[in-house]
């Protein structure tokens, strides 16, 4: 057998996690709280499943559930969004990207990505025979170049995917950025993919902003979302796109042959929770008091800390600790030596480039966050 | 925008759901049980939540999920299937069908399906830019002819598709059947991709007769199941692919980037509930049941029955009815006119063929499948 995809390894999050259990180390690598989602949201899925909701849900989604997510839209942000012919419910934000990606890059095409750049991206791209050209962007402000995403568009350009919050440069959009990005995809008539998954989770009072809400962006952008971010499961693999209604179409023209539909009794219970905005609205302020619990922790143990705008990663310079070990290998040094598993940045550049930087994530309980900064001490 | 699938329009079987709901007819067309998913299953969701399993399982799916499915191919056929290199947990059947024809299907090649084909098979393959080739079957036996099949086969096929039982056909294989197919595909060096996700619905005393019963097609099948189809929870979206370990391995290069992982919480829940060889030792006799409850109302009403081997559904000639309608009129018709929904077979055939049959789920309650006999009446 010749493999079709000779480059793919097992991800660097599996990897790290499975290090982290193999080790008994604290896992601040893979993305994910530790603490508990929401009684009511779960008592939801009891009843929905004894109310008989198990069979098929329509393959856009539960109407319920579109509705509530049209209705968050307007009162989180102003937006109007159709539930009908713009929402499309996914089985994660991971299967909303691949299936973004798929319905509209052919062979051939190429398809911009800012590094550092979430893993799924370049292989979702590839699988299409479509071709990734990556623009790097750099520590520590990890601010888009526009010059120079600009530079690298080729007539064979047809996509731009971004990532806004940013992980793991846990960097924020900027109106100015939307405007920057919205002439370079309406010059070169490009559609938009934006990864916005970590929406609610912009700090220290800044407003997320999302491709929807900028008119130029609005007509040419796929826009991703996760509940599995905003409620604290990222187990439940539930997930949706918005698009105006022809992306949208063409969204759902291969959704429905590569899962149909979605779990129907997450989307009811995800329903009835997402149409009370208490609890979404609480949540910048619940992950910045993690932020700043796990900071001074990492600063005291002699990590430098990059700012976190956004996201639930915080990016530490470890130079000062040991120059010697490049970023995967101080992840792993840390996860065996202390007990405390993080990312190396560089998974998320195709060159690997190095600069000292490992990722933890802060979605943790503040009995894990203060077990992890008690196991790191002071290290350097 | 120009579409990358302009041929690809809403599944059928989300347009005759939504007739049979704007009518309000009875739904027997597309196929999910209206019945309740077992009480105890439902109560390992609800348990598996409260005790906290609500973030990303394993990629490959949670390894008490794939021991207990390992443990099933041993108890169901005597059929060692190794749950950590051969199992991969997935967003139902559909998920797994497109990510083993993306993981090995290129630009160019050939796939071939025998029609008529469950509707997702050749959007799939068009998706990778290769070509289903098609094999047309015919009722009233639906049996496939091997030499047909060989003759279809150019240098640049790769892989057959089959489905066993099959969907909407309601045949199933023999032995024989899996000796000409392995010849074919040891001759020709081809990948097998079997749908089985009927794996327990074979009627009368027949043995499922499974790909990875038969050691030449063991090594070079993936074979696909369904939770839902077992459990009647089609809503659930959980299924599995086994195949061998290098198989296994192309399959998740692709499935760790197209959804990463699937539902914590339900994978937790079937675990339990599959390790227990009752849940679904019953089912072919369960089912047997209602295919013969339905099956004296129809003939009652003035269809033809096609014999019903397997799957949970039953195809009706109706021409003795409405000799001057095509299949799609008749079902929209008998929707409209009757109150019963159907799925004309037409819909599995590329260049939609009409055999005058339509085909009725019969994975009903009895009072559902009573009330949909009484208002047939009788119609011929
Ligand atoms: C799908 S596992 C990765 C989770 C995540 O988003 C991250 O850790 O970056
Ligand atoms: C995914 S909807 C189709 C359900 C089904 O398997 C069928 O009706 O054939």
């Amino acid at each position: 057998l010749q493999s079709k995809f000779p480059d793919l390894g097992l991800t660097i999050f599996s990897r790290m996690s499975a290090l982290a259990q193999e080790t008994g180390a604290i896992n601040l690598s893979q993305g994910f709280p530790d603490f508990a989602v929401d009684a009511d949201l779960q008592a939801g899925v009891t009843q929905a499943m004894a109310a008989g909701h198990n069979q098929y849900a329509p393959m856009p989604g539960l109407p319920a559930l579109r509705a509530a997510i049209a209705a968050k839209f307007a009162s989180a942000y102003g937006l109007a969004v159709d539930a009908n012919s713009e929402i499309t419910v996914t089985a994660g934000a991971t299967q909303a990207l691949y299936t973004a990606i798929a319905a509209v890059l052919r062979a051939g095409d190429e398809a911009l990505i800012l590094e550092p750049a979430y893993d799924s991206y370049a292989p979702a791209i590839v699988a299409q025979g479509a071709l990734p050209v990556r623009v790097a962007l750099a520590p520590p402000s990890f601010a888009v170049d526009w010059d120079a995403v600009a530079a690298a568009i080729t007539p064979r350009t047809r996509l731009i995917i971004v990532n806004n919050p940013n992980n793991p440069a846990t960097s924020v959009f900027s109106r100015a950025d939307l405007d920057a990005l919205a002439a370079i995809a309406e010059r070169h008539d490009l559609l938009v993919l934006s990864d916005e998954v970590y929406e609610h989770l912009v700090f220290d009072g800044r407003q997320h902003a999302s491709v929807l809400s900028h008119a130029g962006l609005r007509a040419r952008s796929f826009a991703v979302y996760s509940f599995g971010k905003t409620f604290h499961a990222t187990g439940w693999k539930i997930g949706y796109c918005v698009a105006t209604p022809e992306l949208t179409a063409e969204f759902r023209k291969l959704h429905q042959y590569l899962v149909f539909s979605v779990s129907t009794p997450m989307q009811a219970a995800l329903a009835q929770h997402l149409a009370e905005p208490t609890h979404w609205q609480g949540l910048a302020g619940f992950y910045q008091a993690k932020r700043d619990r796990l900071a001074p922790g990492l600063e005291a143990a002699g990590f430098r800390l990059l700012p976190s705008a956004g996201t639930y990663f915080q990016l530490a310079d470890y130079r000062a600790i040991r120059p010697d070990l490049g970023e995967l290998a101080f992840a792993e040094w840390l996860t065996r030596e202390y007990g405390v598993a993080s990312i190396p940045v560089s998974a998320f550049y195709a060159d690997g480039r190095d600069h000292g930087l490992v990722r933890f994530c802060f979605a943790k309980r503040e009995d894990t966050l203060d077990a992890a900064i008690a196991k790191l001490g002071r290290l350097a």
